[in-house]
């Protein structure tokens, strides 16, 4: 590959793995917008249903925005890219993508508890598929740059997921317990990663 | 950072927020065409509902149109990026997003007050996330480069803000002062800004 | 603007333009695929009713496909970028997303004269908008390179016109003569413009 | 186009192509999870009818995966693009669109045969496209590069046919064994094409 890339510039290693999450990220958060589907009718009351819509996408906005600013750091920092990184970040995408399926269950349902808990499934794992699935295939052939010294430890994410679960359970008790927990994730990895 | 970067080309600094941006505003585009469905029957009469929902995505192509050409200018003027700058613009494409929803309500109920108000809600707060909110975060970390000079004052955003709320209050009376406002507001912001 | 691009390597000119067109383009491309729902049966005779939304499918996303391929050519030799060139763009954009909605009146009313008609107003207004309107604004900042002298005349295009209106008239004798000049088109602009 | 590259940087021969193939790609993965509508339930034995689609969604996901893996192994490793090319890859990518559809109805009636059998014809003709159409439409203005001597042989692309054709006849004896077969050949290629 080295004279093909020598005679020619060409994208850096990592910038169509970017370029293709970005495409499916912003698909994944707009697509969200079609469940914000108008009332039948034309007055202010109509909107009354829309409001658990809205909060729900609200949160899941900011939880795929969150996702895309610290994906976007951990790549930037990222040297090499291997087969494992590609499938580990489509592994990750593909939780992702579910998030508009259980945003959609929970607006239509937000007091029942099954698409409360179902949130925080999806969530868990994309939390998993971020760190460690993600990270870790990224450490294992980036031995020796910046990205492997600065993901040593992973505080936040073991935070998260721990309050996932303990959402998961809540939400058999009050599905507001679990919304109040997804809300404190996101306030928590609001701030992105300070080690990149 | 610095060592990564002197030995591989990587992509500037804007452009991954760049192409994010364009990804959710060409889905936030694209999708509002699916609000032009077709109509049962197969002759020309039969499109007759579709005219107002034509008329408001022209509308709310343009309005996108303009956001993109203002974003675009920009961000080619923009040198440093912040985890402010980040979620300024996240929470200017959120405001977009809503726009396909409000397009289909008003689309609907062409003259209906709410739904002419709400367009108003959304497209004011948008304006308020693109100036001062995303401008401000670009200046706090771009003193002393060209974006900051240029961006000094915001005359059209400040009038399109005033003519915003008008249109809100007018829908009451009636919806197609609105309309005519949100008109004037996009052949004010046609012309992309001259100070960058 | 100098100062700015002599410290940072930054995306050329028309490569933000690009990017967004594509973005706008994969879109309504891919959204033309959820005409092609599934039937409610699961035998092969259920299929039926989706062969003339598959035909005026592969028509469509060949109509598109053409478009991209022209659009890729015409800016990898475009130098500079003007606000003119910004709204020309834009408007070829918006009549290329009626696209969707034209096909999906096409494919659920096969026989009727005023889709298949419909469909060539919408073919007729993207053509003109690419070529005169899209090609001068590109011209008229890019005069003394490549471009300008290579667009000279525009038979291609010229001929478009003329099918498409023929096809629009023609509809409404038997809409299969419309289709078989929608055909004859995309056979002519196959090939991509030789003259860039 | 020499002078007009000379002076100005401009994206790599491939790097549009590859950037519009990752649209739709993109937006192809998305749109499936829209058939993932919440059901209108909101217990758990509400989300039976889920199970079917959520695998079939899972199964296209890593189709969908593959390809995009193996695109950019492929595009990474070409240097020169014609109108060929362009063609083929838009064949290609017109073939994947279709599998956004032939997923929504596999998903609705597991059980049948003709949607497992219309699976699989969308797949073997993708993977047609993909080899040799693609490859050899890329060998053929790559004559003395890397790409043409790498992609010398392509068993894993004539055994994924072969096995997609028994899948389509075995559909009519029971679907378990199309889907089998389907997974056969994910796992076939779920390792990137070691030739690049």
């Amino acid at each position: 590959m080295g004279a093909l890339k020598g005679t020619e510039p060409h994208r850096s290693h990592t910038s169509r793995l970017e370029a293709f999450s970005d495409g499916i990220l912003a698909v994944v958060i707009t697509i969200m917008v079609l469940e914000l589907s108008p009332p039948p009718g034309s007055t202010a009351s109509d909107l009354k249903p829309l409001v658990p819509k809205l909060l729900v996408y609200v949160l899941s906005f900011t939880f795929l925005g969150i996702y895309w600013n610290n994906h976007h750091k951990l790549f930037s920092a990222t040297r090499n890219i291997s087969g494992g990184i590609m499938w580990a970040n489509l592994y990750l995408l593909f939780w992702l993508s579910l998030i508009p399926a259980v945003t959609a269950w929970v607006g239509q349902h937000p007091r029942a508890a099954w698409p409360a808990a179902l949130y925080g499934v999806v969530a868990v794992m994309a939390a998993i598929a971020y760190s460690p699935i993600l990270t870790r295939s990224i450490i294992r052939v980036n031995k020796d740059t910046r990205v492997a010294q600065a993901l040593g430890s992973d505080t936040k994410g073991s935070i998260s997921v721990v309050l996932y679960l303990a959402a998961i359970i809540l939400a058999f008790v009050n599905p507001l317990f679990s919304y109040s927990l997804y809300a404190a994730v996101a306030a928590i990895w609001f701030i992105p990663d300070r080690r990149l």
